[in-house]
This record gives C-alpha cells, sequence and structure tokens, in this order.
C-alpha cells in the first residue's frame, strides 16, 4: 500500500496527468482513418495511389486519412517510390515507435514486464521471481513500481497509451477482474484496471496468459493466418484461440478450457477441479510428474521433467510423448470443430525435444478428417517464452488503434 | 441443359442484363457508409442526433452516409420523433425491402425456394422434392427455373441482388465448390456460382445447410447473442459456428464437422467415413434406427423414428433421448472450448418432443465447468424448416452490404 501512496505523491507532484483524454483522441484518429490504418499494420510501405487502390476509397477520403494519421505519428512518410516520371510519390510506413505500451505477464511464480512499442517489441524488459499468491496489491505493486522504473528510463511517459496484463488464471475480459482462478487466492473478482489505474492513468486491460500467447503468436509469427489454436503444456493445459485473425474469447471469457475436457484416459482419475477424467489429470507436467515418480524418478514440476528429458532421460520423454497422444485426442475433436490451419504447442514442456509435438501430430493426423488436415500445421510456439507479453502489447494496442471489437 | 439455352435465349430477347454493376453501386454505397448502416441494421428508427451519439462521426460524416444511403433505399425515412421543441426531426429506419435475394436451401431429398427481403423474410415459397444425386445440372436447372418464376411473379426483377444456396455437404465457400460431399454424387468440385450465374447474372454464394441454419437462427431469433452454436441432428450430425457475431467456417471451410469426432461410447463402431467411434456412427437418424430394428421396429430413417415418438413409442423416444446424452458429452467438450452463451437444436429429431434436448442437456450440465454453464442456454431452433433459406438470404444480404468479410 506504500508503494501506491508514493505514487500518486509523486504523480501529484511533478503535475502529471497522464493522458486518458490524449489516448481517446489517439482512438478517435484512429477510428476516422481505419480503412488506411487497417492496411497499412502489416508494415508495408505504400503511396497515395496504392492505397486508393487497395481500399477502393475516393482519393479525397485517403487524403483525410492519411492526414490524420500523419497527424498523430501512426504512419510516417519514408524515402521515395519508383516514379512512372516528374516528382516521385511519397511512400508512407505504419509507424510503431509512434507510441509506447506497458505489458505484463503474471505467472504463477515469476513475472515479466516490458515497455514495448505498438508491435509488441520491447524497448526494456524486467524478469523476477514473484509469488502470484501474494495476492493483487502486493503484485500489483511490484508491476507498479517497476512499470514507472522502465517508463522513466525510456524518457517516454507522454507516449504511454495504456497497460496490458497477463494473469495464469481466467479473466472476465471486459471487467479486467479474475473470475475463480484456483491458483491465484485473493485474486477472485479484483478489480485490476481500476488498482493499477491509481499509479498510471492510462487504459489497463487483462487477459489469462493462454489467450495473450495466442494473440502474441499470431501478431508476431502467423500474422496472415485466420485461424490458429494455441495450446499451452505446464501446470494447466490451456487454449487461446483465433477465429478470422481475432482473439475468440467466448461469451464469458471461458473459451479455450481445454484441461478439463473429458478424455476417455483420464476415466475415473480425479481432477482438481473436482471431476474427473479431465485432460488436465493426466497430460499435465504434474500428472507426468506423478507417474516418473512412480518409476522412481525425482519430478515435481514441469521444469522437473524438462530437465529429466534435457539430461536424456527416455523414461520422461517417453512419458511426454504418452501425454503428447492424450492431448492430440482432444485436439482432433478441436480441429474437426474449428478446421484452424495452424496449432501452435507453447508452455514449458512443449520446449522439451518434440516429444510432446510428435505425439500430438500421430494422434491428430490419425483422427481428423483429411479435409480439416491437408493443410494443418503443428508446430512448436515460434515466440518462446516472450509470446504472453508481446501478445499483452498487442492487446492494448488493438484497443487503443481500435482494430478490434 | 435445354432449361438453360431457353434461359440465355429469354434473357437476350427482353434485353435483360441482370445487374452485376448494379449490385456493385450498392455494395460500395453500404461500404461508404458502413457505421451508420451497421447501426440501422437492428431495425430500430433513429434520428441524425441520435446517430451521431451511437457512432461517434461527426455531422457531416453521418449526413454523408445518411445521404447514400436514402439514395439507395436502404434506409427510408419514418415518422416523427418527439421533440425538444421546433420542427421535429426525422426518423429513419432500415427498409429490407428495398432489394430482393433468391435463396436456396437443397437437401437430399427435397428443397425449398423462397423470394425474400433483404432480413430472410419469405415473399415467395416453393417446396418440391428432389433428389440431389441426379446431379448438379438437373437440380440446379430447377433452381433457376423456379426462381425465374418466383421473380417473375414479384416484378422485381430489377431489385434482385444475388442468390444464396445451401447444400447438404462441405463447401468450399469462397470457390462455391462442393469438396467430396458424401451424399452428392456429381457434385464434387462443381463451379455452382458459375452455372447459376449463366441463368441469373447476379452474385452467388455456397455454403452448407447447417451453416446456413446457424445464420439463419442467429439472425432471426437471437440477433444480439454474439457466440452460437447451432446443431442440425438427421442424417448425419453437423454443427454451425457463430462466434463474435460472425459465421466461422475455418480454413478450408470444414468447421462444425461435429459428426466425426471420437465419442467412447462408439468404441470400435464403423462409420461411413471410415474411420470407427464417430459420433454420428451412433447418435444420427440411421444409428438410432437401426437399434430400433433390432428391438423390432419399423424404422429406417430420422423421419420414421420422428413418427414413432410422435405415435407415443417409449422405445423410440428412449433411444433418442440416449442419443441426446452421447451428442451432450461431445458438445460438452465444444462448450469447454468455445463457451457460447447459447446452443440450438435443429433437424428433424430434435422436434421429437423434448428427448433430445432433454439428453444432451444432462450431460452437458453435469460436464462443463460452471463459469461455461452459468448461463448458457439449450433451446430447439426457433426457425423450425426454414432456419437453411433464411440463412442462404442473410448471407446474400450481409454479403452485399459489405457486413462480412
Amino acid at each position: 500500500m506504500s508503494l501506491r501512496a508514493t505514487q500518486r505523491t509523486a504523480d501529484a507532484s511533478n503535475g502529471y496527468q497522464p493522458g486518458a483524454s490524449a489516448v481517446d483522441a489517439l482512438t478517435l484518429h484512429a477510428r476516422e482513418a481505419r480503412e488506411v490504418l487497417w492496411v497499412m499494420l502489416d508494415g508495408r510501405t505504400r503511396t497515395r495511389a496504392q492505397l486508393t487502390t487497395e481500399t477502393g476509397l475516393a482519393r479525397s477520403t485517403i487524403g483525410a486519412q492519411l492526414d490524420a494519421l500523419l497527424e498523430s505519428q501512426l504512419l510516417s512518410p519514408v524515402g521515395e517510390a519508383a516514379s512512372t516520371g516528374g516528382r516521385p510519390p511519397v511512400q508512407f510506413r505504419f509507424n510503431p515507435d509512434a507510441r509506447v505500451v506497458l505489458a505484463a505477464d503474471l505467472g504463477a511464480s515469476h513475472a515479466t514486464l516490458a515497455l514495448t512499442d505498438l508491435a509488441g517489441r520491447a524497448m526494456g524488459t524486467v524478469h523476477e521471481p514473484i509469488n502470484i499468491a501474494d495476492g493483487p496489491e502486493q503484485v500489483l505493486d511490484w508491476v507498479l513500481e517497476q512499470g514507472q522504473h522502465l517508463i522513466d528510463d525510456s524518457g517516454r511517459r507522454a507516449d504511454l497509451v495504456g497497460v496490458g496484463i497477463g494473469v495464469p488464471g481466467p479473466v472476465e475480459h471486459s471487467a479486467g477482474r479474475p473470475v475463480r482462478p484456483p491458483i491465484m487466492p485473493g485474486w477472485d473478482g479484483f478489480d485490476i484496471p481500476a488498482y493499477v489505474q491509481r499509479g498510471l492513468s492510462v487504459p489497463v486491460l487483462v487477459d489469462n496468459d493462454v489467450n495473450l500467447m495466442a494473440l502474441g503468436e499470431h501478431i508476431l509469427v502467423h500474422r496472415k493466418v485466420e485461424h490458429l489454436l494455441f495450446i499451452k503444456v505446464a501446470t494447466g493445459i490451456g487454449c487461446g484461440i483465433i477465429t478470422g485473425g481475432q482473439l475468440h474469447r467466448g461469451a464469458k471469457g471461458a473459451a479455450g478450457d481445454l484441461g478439463h475436457v473429458f478424455t476417455p484416459s483420464g476415466e475415473g482419475v480425479l481432477c482438481r477441479c473436482g471431476n474427473t477424467g479431465c485432460l488436465e489429470a493426466v497430460a499435465s507436467g504434474p500428472a507426468i510428474a506423478a507417474r516418473l515418480r512412480e518409476k522412481g524418478l525425482d519430478a515435481h514440476t514441469s521444469l522437473d521433467i524438462f530437465k529429466l528429458i534435457e539430461g536424456g532421460n527416455m523414461l520422461a520423454a517417453a512419458e511426454l510423448r504418452e501425454a503428447g497422444r492424450m492431448i492430440g485426442d482432444t485436439l482432433a475433436a478441436c480441429v474437426s470443430l474449428l478446421n484452424p490451419s495452424i496449432i501452435v504447442l507453447g508452455g514449458v514442456l512443449s520446449r522439451a525435444g518434440d516429444h510432446l509435438l510428435a505425439g500430438v501430430r500421430e494422434r491428430v493426423y490419425t483422427r481428423s478428417l483429411p479435409l480439416a488436415t491437408g493443410d494443418l500445421q503443428i508446430l512448436p510456439a515460434g515466440t518462446g517464452r516472450n509470446a504472453a507479453v508481446a501478445g499483452a502489447a498487442v492487446m492494448m494496442t488493438q484497443h487503443v488503434l481500435a482494430v478490434t471489437r
């Protein structure tokens, strides 16, 4: 609590009233110039004439939209294009450096905080062990304190457009409140945006970490893909869903709850949710570790399994592959239902050789119909450990630039 | 083939070159006025001032968009609003009667063809037995012939903006071609739009019937719902998915293939797809009928089961409820994955009492997590037998009015 008090004093003393209204103005600009902004977000350079062709809008409309985007610095004029004669036409490019975002990935036992540009690229990063079970005030005070340092170091306080936060549990996204999160004692229903806004008066958005991993992986690695599933396999098993290029959260923000789908392999096995037969009860890190202990190995966490496999232990590798098969059985149903073009595997267990990937592929390609698997790729995460923090930044950018609902 | 020849002659003789360019102009108007059109599509009346408040756009922009929509007749001025004094402000309303759509629902053994307004409401309808296995030319010639009658009778040939067609099999939506449809011999890869456009030179869109049922049910009954699943249970079992208010077709148009998801109840049972354990192999109309025959009842089709249950046969009712439980087991996984707010049951078996519904509810509410089922409704289809033809019309309207991608 003391930090917040200090924070408010500091804000008052330097006269900083950071900018909800500045952010609102930016959002309005972006919305009024949506057709041009939407096209330019791919990062390629274009001339006025190319924009007219691509959007189908009148030249006067293009002109007005370009003016708004240049004024807000979201576009920059660059270089010169080849011309058919006369004065070479000006080219434009999206300028992700125009503003900055504070992005946080809060895990059960560690956190990453980064100041990023509008494309989710980090300009400064802090990794630190935390304990999410310390509760929201202590953890968010850490976010505010470290965030202030990152912002001060960058000298870009006036350019901050928002804070994106990922947490390891279900979240009512529209309100920014965790909903009965199993591993986050003290966080149930806590108003995260209100608390963070006492220290940083900019928009604050919150989502669960798997949704943000899907968003980060989609924007940074598979931007052109319309339909993608991101599967995180660690202490829990969750899924982030991109449909039609947008994150799918579902009616109550509960979409992607793959860990508690019934799997025949888990028949009769009790899950921590109180049900039996959940995928998580037989294919998560703790479930694999329990089987390894029965075989005399010293394993308790996903990280223990990772280290055993890195050290060449074939029993651990075989158990991980078998877990991959169980996950693959459930993913086969997801493929039939959603017909994604890419499934990405992330989380610490996806980085222990290719064993998880091999098990998943074996079952998905066997089980799903040819039309759905013909062009389906199943890949490890390209963003590695930074997917969630990149996704938190992208979530905020999409909100501020009004490119999502 | 003779019909087509006649058709072309008739077109040439009356000088009718129906209107791709007129449709293009309408689409451009709609796109340039998208913010106002989007708000008005709910059918409520609004004044200029209300539109300014709701869209956040400048008054001049609202004016320009209103002009475009009034000129194209998509909006009409209506009545008078209560005013704070002076001249009462004009109100506007979306005018679904401005244009017409030809919508076809082609089933295995019957077809429905309707001329509808832009809201999918039928102004004239033809029901007729067909045999989809007669192949595309014979069936589509019937569509063209009957379609011409409907259009001629209405006197609205110049207002036709497109043809929407539903077929009982997988479709590559962007190309309008069926993809290896199991019950449509001769249709694989057939270019339906090109064939239909020889008789009616307007845009033609094709999708599978379950997707169109989901679209029709969504627009006509649950317009405000963002996330909806429509389950058809008949000869096959399929699912149409609405996410974020839009139809989700997946990467190859194969989304919603619920019938071939593995279900433990089907372990070892051979499916017509060549795999074993598919939901369709144990819970579809033919599977239920086979079990009823083993019990000495005369049942071969979904309609036979429907009639037995309507006649009070409790063996048939019990088998249908058991099929509902199997479908419910698979739907529980869909609920965990997608977190819809409504599941709608359609198809002939959903109309045989509440037995299917009861079985589905029993398993979904038992199995899925509280956050996902707390506000979940499971309902019979409100559109009854007309869902697909309404959806075909809505698909065309959304395309022409540029309100979907």
